[in-house]
């Protein structure tokens, strides 16, 4: 049994995650795979600080080309994470005949078409299972076991800082800026956590996903993304009222104008498994079919479950099984028969809306006049004087939360604009999706 | 592009929703995997009976030598279920050089070694997913996806007959036979529900998941087994009260002494994602020591579900994924380094105890000299007149309720058996798990 040399790419969390499940585990590994599968070369700039794992000096370099240009070297992990160098490493791999295994959703969801061809020409695959969920084995689940399924829906919560955020706001009953501060104490939010609180991370997840389970070849910028900034305490309160629990669902839903795509914050039905996921957790859930509705949940980041992962994509692609999945799929292939992406003015669903209005007759009959127009009904309304929520406000104004029927975005968007003129309405309409 | 001819033994409820797949969905499965493959013949004892899908006549057979001696036919699906003449027909198939797909958790869990024996022998593979919890992709994952893991726990809720007669009882209060009634009206129960309420069927398909996950070579006859008959009404009620509800749980659980296996009506809390598992649902929660907690629900049976598990099954195989795996797992293989398999005397844990005592003085201090006596003590009781519950019955017993602390199974069982000589507690001790 000769041994398969690997190299691996950025030495942060995750790459340091991954080198110790490698290290430490790699009798377990040559056990269940009949391989010897070496660790050979890690690349970073950084070689010089200790990390939680023990690392031979010896494997370390800051030199990627003595990756490129070792010939034994026949896969690569690239755990960068961002644009570049990641984009230009992986390609590098590729057109040196190595396979790939990458974390990196923003890379993919950007430019996955580009990296797909470049493997192709080369008669080399990417395994990226890592990068939408983290442990939860859903990329390879849709790719083999559900296959024969027509995949009707994917609604997910992919983005665990903020999952994090809306479970301390609702339990804890705290500020949206208090709960950003406990996450990113505890380490579950990044010190700018942009990108995960505004529906990026989620967006770009959404994007492999819909290429994954539709064929969908969607720029992540295209989505249709809001993001939680704007959820308050006192949404969850509501929402609890009328039965439901606010997460950031990631959508892709197929209906007969393409596919329905977006990331936003939603009112999710209590008996809606999705609204039982907690704190950092992720979950999924498919309908196809056949198999019907089928439900995964776990930890879709930090060191463990995401090494987890990637050390499943390194053994599936050192067996061979990724070069089968890799060539049956075609995923961003240009000649594949795509499903039309849904403009979201068509849209349609029902949604929350919450806004402030003065106290006083009258009020009530313009915003209702607005929806009456644009075609929208109403299906519950729900009005507190201001002072029941806090004190320190004004008596005169009202806080207004409603929830609409089933009406198409387009026109709903167009009521949204028409209501923030009206002067007795104050300050932005804050809207969220609604999932019963 | 060639046809890959595949055959199918059995044409009852899932039979024919195989058949549904492979005909209706042929187009589907030749874009995504590239392979045309057809279902060149069906063979079953009834070929004149309609089915509820369209089959041509031209492909039915009840002559089973058509098939194995056809060489052009490369993969069996074996959908009999029961031992034989599935084990016959299996065996055959691998001597003729085919590979097999099946659903048939009795079989692999009494004839696995046999069965897989011959396949290795014969160069072929079988592919099994849909034995254990219909569509969920449960095998595949922890054969796949997880395996740089070393496998901790797998904790789930396998048979759907049992979990919809729990949801029943605990939704409807209903009894535990009316609850079978409804289950057999509805077409979740056979009319004899024996081997599902009884376990058996839990303890086969736990059988596979301990060879999958563990290595475990276990009889599934030799594991620890209770099933739901002696649950009442009125243990979901107290159930409830101390913040459980009871779910049919198969466990297997690595400890220092070896692994522990069983199925038992478990107490399980609130909060754990499995004690929301509601009617002819199953689930599965996988722990791994990098992963974390891996959460999977969906329909465990059923013609759909199920069809859609065979069809991944089929489509791994024609494209030599299944070859990958089955000949790295080697599965039931004889000098395989095995898990020793824990004693259930040996087990440790709470259980939860409900007996009819008199109610008079010195009862209490009875059955407390007997716990005491055998080192278990007692977390929390609940004593209830018997006539807060039935009124017809005499007013002189009272329901004894108990959740002891963690404590040997042996020392447990020990205890029952003198409580129920003590005079004055009537009948059997009813006996569940409890899982915090």
């Amino acid at each position: 049994m000769s041994a398969i040399k690997i190299a691996l790419f950025g030495l942060g969390t995750i790459g340091t995650g991954v080198a110790d499940i490698l290290l430490n585990r790699h009798e377990h590994i040559r056990k269940v795979t009949g391989h010897d599968i070496l660790l050979a070369r890690i690349c970073d700039k950084d070689i010089v600080s200790q990390r939680d794992t023990y690392i031979s000096p010896d494997i370390l370099t800051n030199n990627p080309d003595s990756i490129f240009n070792d010939p034994e070297i026949t896969v690569g992990i690239e755990l960068i994470g961002g644009i570049e160098p990641a984009r230009t490493f992986v390609l590098r791999l590729l057109e040196n005949g190595k396979d790939v295994v990458t974390a990196n959703k923003a890379l993919l969801a950007e430019h996955g078409a580009e990296l797909f061809a470049a493997a192709r020409q080369n008669g080399r695959t990417i395994a990226f299972e890592a990068s939408v969920c983290g442990g939860i084995p859903i990329l390879s689940s849709i790719a083999t076991s559900l296959q024969a399924n027509t995949i009707l829906s994917i609604n997910a919560i992919v983005n665990g800082t903020s999952n994090f955020i809306l479970s301390q706001m609702e339990h804890g009953g705290t500020s949206y800026s208090s709960a950003v501060k406990e996450a990113q104490k505890l380490g579950y939010a990044e010190a700018n956590p942009a990108m995960d609180v505004d529906g990026t991370d989620a967006v770009q997840k959404l994007a492999i996903l819909a290429q994954l389970g539709f064929g969908a070849a969607v720029n992540w910028k295209d989505i249709s993304r809001m993001g939680i900034e704007s959820v308050d305490a006192i949404d969850f309160k509501f929402a609890n009222d009328l039965g439901y629990r606010i997460k950031l669902l990631a959508v892709a839903d197929v209906g007969e104008e393409g596919l329905e795509l977006h990331v936003a914050p939603t009112l999710v039905k209590f008996d809606n498994p999705l609204a039982r996921v907690q704190d950092a957790f992720n979950a999924v859930r498919v309908v196809g079919d056949y198999v019907g509705s089928v439900f995964f949940q776990g930890l879709g980041a930090g060191r463990k479950p995401t090494a987890s992962a990637i050390a499943g994509d390194i053994i599936d692609t050192v067996l061979g099984r990724t070069k089968i999945t890799f060539n049956t799929l075609n995923l961003w292939k240009d000649d594949k028969e795509v499903m039309p992406i849904k403009r979201s003015d068509n849209f349609y669903g029902k949604s929350y809306l919450r806004f402030d209005a003065e106290d006083r007759p009258g009020v009530m009959r313009d915003f209702a006049a607005v929806f009456s127009e644009k075609n929208i009904s109403i299906a519950s309304m729900i009005q507190h004087e201001i002072n029941t929520i806090n004190d320190n406000s004004s008596k005169q104004k009202a806080v207004i939360i409603l929830i609409t029927h089933e009406s198409r975005e387009g026109d709903l968007l167009a009521a949204i604009e028409k209501l923030e003129k009206i002067p007795s309405i104050q300050g932005k309409i804050i809207r969220m999706r609604v999932q019963d």
